[in-house]
């Protein structure tokens, strides 16, 4: 394996080969990197197991590393925080490496990767494109191969966006999975902390890690005990009617269809839905009173450093004062119009006119926003998920530059809506188009993340790993296994296939006379019985005890490694003794056609 | 058992006898209510089972009735809807009679109930006291015994304070359990519809038909699949230090330390707890920028009301025009100062003072009130509930007359918190100080409502009824029963005893030779064993038989009565049969003491 002292020397070999200097704005020397490398190595050295180790990772610089600036972006705001996200923490935690902090548009605020004066953030595989924002550092330093994952913010698509444009993997979970404490607040009631990596697997592993509630976190969620461990083996997929995708190029729409069809190859059955109100609520959160959730959580920061004359001189497309650390600083295309103190004009503009918007359209809005809430879920009634473009389009730099607004609002098209409705969304690389990149997101109700991340596995290609953390255990010997006659109970309850398993040597099946054919499986013998081992959500486990047929029974079942785990029995086993086969599905196969 | 035509002609005739006109805003004409009577008892007497028939409801004029006016207490305002709220249809399709539409504070904009154009509602058994609010009348109609129970609705503690100066019950679940549509907004975010009676029994019976999602509602919630369905046998519970208690006269003080006594007598454990953080929150509703939500709610209709001379006609203290209907109207008290269009003085100063609070300040309160929440949850870590007063005093028509907006905001000192954290209050009588009532709230946590019910029983002496409908059954037979070695697994998980039970005679009992003594319980003999029928939580179940130890197994249990539930089984019964004893707890009483 990796050590981590190699990844590190890795990471900033990559980083002199590749030009991306701007996609940084506070790079950690080497030395400090290597310095923490050593630690760990030795940790793992003597036998410490951390899950993360060998790994390195990038933070968007609008999340505090504890002794690093954070600046969100806006060197007059910059501040030096004492304590790190809870979010960073869990990955430093679990023994991965900080690289540094990451540009974004400034307070995150955009999704295009042009709003920073620390330069605008070019696209990891085309210097003429965006690479989309707000998180577009963190996405450009794991598309080029510098870190295994990097954290991003999300509240309009900040998470997801840029995931599409640099061709990678960006995980939005449910609102609130993810503590967002330590992350500065750009509109709070929606803010979520992100993963972008190159595959889903790396994408989940960090998930898994940093998932999980935080004391210091208000907004903090648990998984409930019914969150679902698995997308269903032919999920049903709404995908937008063609007047919901117009705003898609033929080559862009010829890529979302081309992903569509590949989920349908894989067993998922599409259905076409209208998905207005969702466009809809995306709207809201711009064009309505939301946006005054901006101006309270940093207008009166943004006035101060524009209206105070001795932090103007650190504005500019180079990183100022105490924002310049160790690192590289903007290299790249200038942001341009960046007035004193750094404050971009296009997030100034935006953060100023929700200053003054009352509290009663705010209230409206909410509600508004609940009635669509509402709506949506009753439209989603039926189907596991919905397909939807990531980004409409891959802007170049210059058509920003032209627009900065209305490439803005495009670009949130398809992804504004998502916190907004309480949603979760995977996004994932679909191919390129009109000389840029193009990606989808699979989207689900709150809590369905596995749901999503199992369809989005189906277009990556990739083993779909397990995301929640709540399943319990139970061994199947008979009819409940994959593929037979009573699968779709563990699929109705939120079930998982595991793995196969065997018992020990000490077990006896016997083809119980029911209607359904089953097996009566009970310690009395000598025959290894081989299973399945599946997880079910705690209710779901609950539910499937309750609906449990006479002579069946849930107990404890002794493995070929000598554990125990929950399992099925029987208390009244009658029926010929099948043992010598060995399992259910040999008996099945050797059993003579009736 | 009572007809449903003998029960609203006993409605009538106790409105004849009783002194309160004031409470309806429009009563039902006797011959309408006897008509639906008529149609009840004949639905009865075919057979059908109607869960409240025999009984009688009043309805909050803010709650719509189709075809009977919703004025929520502004002449000017009045609709007549066309359908139903889902709370009062649940109640009528259980078989209940409207009654009417009982008088309130104007927009459910105050705790006095003397802020009415239909007239002050006096205290129903003191003339000269209020009855509190904004639920005055539906208290009021309950406590003299007219209706058997009431909705009411409650933001900032509209179904409590009146529940405590009229000696009633109200139950404030947490929000969301009970739909909210078809009832004029208050502070939508943080409105409930509530319940009145004179008994917890009566009040749980009607909040389980009323709860339970709705399609028209944005903000219902569901029972969570891990909600507790007991309180613990000794609950631990806060109650507020002295410093936090300084609002009560000695009278006061000494019966809410009676009430706190008798739950020690009862076995709970009181533990001081300085409640500032709730009381600060409690102060959020109206002093700050939540107030705004009111505005937004009801503040054009009440600015286009007051500016109506058209509509101004039908101020005063007599109901006008469409909402007078057939019944009685505004004999008690003047509200004095009243309008044009028959709005309140103090409510149109309340609200209009919101109109141009900024977004800013909004989204300020709205995340200051979730650091609270964290705060008020961590503070809670450790407790089962907390014990407050309901309202610090009783006052006198007069006292509020002199001070409406002191005297009202004193009343919210120890309500208005808790919709605003995200918590539930069961209100109870608690004797009577300085010639007023007294009363007293148990808080829960969200969802934990269940354990409120079963501690303010035991301050009313009552047998605590279940409210959530989601437990699942689990038949017990030894160590996890009432009192014995395991039952804290049942008390951890939320679990409820429900009844004794006994077995089909076709089992068997062997006494385990097990570290902790356990039987095994088997359908392989020809005992009829006794036990006992509990209920869990769906996700409680789960993690119950994730945790069950070899050789225990839950399966289905064949009872006296030829049904079947979930309960023990072994596999692997070894040990002494003991099945003669008939259980388990006879035989322990048995047993040669070693």
């Amino acid at each position: 394996m990796n050590t981590a002292q190699d990844r590190a020397r890795q990471a900033y070999a990559r980083i002199d080969e590749t030009d991306r200097p701007e996609a940084w704005i506070h790079l950690r020397p080497l030395d400090d990197v290597l310095a923490d490398a050593r630690r760990l190595d030795a940790r793992v050295t003597d036998g410490e197991h951390l899950p993360l180790a060998g790994t390195a990772f990038a933070v968007k610089d609008n999340i505090d590393i504890a002794g690093l600036p954070t600046t969100a972006a806006c060197p007059g705001f910059a501040y030096v925080p004492e304590r790190t996200a809870t979010a960073a923490q869990r990955l430093i935690d679990a023994g991965s490496l900080v690289l540094g902090k990451t540009n974004l548009d400034q307070f995150a605020t955009g999704l295009v990767g042009t709003r920073s004066p620390y330069g605008v953030c070019r696209n990891a595989h085309d210097a003429e494109r965006i690479s989309g924002g707000s998180s577009s550092g963190s996405a450009v330093v794991v598309a080029l191969g510098i870190a295994d994952f990097a954290l991003g913010t999300d509240t309009a698509g900040s998470g997801r966006v840029p995931a599409a444009l640099n061709g990678i993997v960006g995980i939005k979970a449910t609102l609130g999975l993810v503590p967002v404490d330590g992350v500065v607040p750009a509109c709070p009631s929606y803010d979520c902390v992100t993963v972008f990596a190159h595959g889903l697997p790396d994408a989940v592993r960090a998930m898994r890690v940093i998932t999980g509630p935080s004391d210091h976190d208000p907004a903090s969620r648990t998984w409930p005990a019914t969150a679902p461990l698995a997308a269903p083996p032919e999920p049903v997929i709404a995908v937008p009617s063609a007047s919901n995708l117009a705003a898609l190029s033929p080559a862009a729409r010829d890529l979302f269809d081309q992903a569509a069809g590949r989920l349908e190859d894989h067993g998922a059955r599409l259905k076409e839905l209208d998905i207005a109100p969702f466009l809809e609520a995306a709207r809201l959160l711009y064009d309505g009173a939301l946006v005054a959730e901006r101006y309270a959580s940093f207008g009166a920061g943004l006035e101060e450093v524009s209206e105070d004359p001795a932090s103007a001189a650190s504005g500019g497309a180079a990183s100022g004062g105490a924002a310049s650390g160790g690192g590289v600083s903007g290299g790249g295309v200038s942001g341009g119009g960046v007035s004193r103190g750094g404050v971009d004009p296009t997030v100034r503009a935006i953060t100023m006119k929700a200053k003054d918007i009352p509290a009663r359209d705010l209230v409206r809005d909410q509600q508004h926003l609940r009635a669509l809430r509402l709506r949506a879920r009753s439209l989603l009634d039926g189907f596991d998920a919905m397909l939807v473009p990531t980004a409409p389009e891959h802007p170049t730099i210059e058509d920003v530059q032209a627009d900065p607004i209305g490439v803005n609002s495009r670009m949130g098209t398809y992804t504004n809506f998502m916190n907004l409705l309480d949603m979760a969304g995977i996004a994932v690389p679909a191919g390129e188009a009109d000389g840029g990149r193009f990606g989808v997101t699979i989207v689900t109700r709150a809590f369905e993340d596995q749901v999503g991340i199992d369809i989005a596995a189906l277009l990556t290609g990739t083993e779909p790993p397990l995301y929640p953390s709540t399943g319990l255990d139970v061994a199947l010997f008979g009819a409940h296994m994959r593929g037979l006659a009573l699968n779709h109970q563990m699929i109705t309850h939120g079930g998982r296939f595991i793995r196969e398993i065997a018992t020990s040597p000490r077990y006896t099946m016997q083809a119980l006379p029911t209607d359904i054919p089953k097996p009566a499986v009970t310690r009395t013998g000598t025959a290894s019985l081989v299973g399945e081992l599946w997880q079910l959500p705690p209710a779901g486990l609950g539910a499937f005890l309750d609906a449990l047929p006479q002579p069946m029974t849930l107990g404890k079942i002794e493995l070929a490694d000598g554990t125990w785990v929950t399992g099925f029995g029987c208390s009244d086993p009658t029926g010929e003794d099948i043992s010598a086969h060995g399992g259910w599905r040999a008996y099945l196969d050797l059993k003579p056609r009736s």
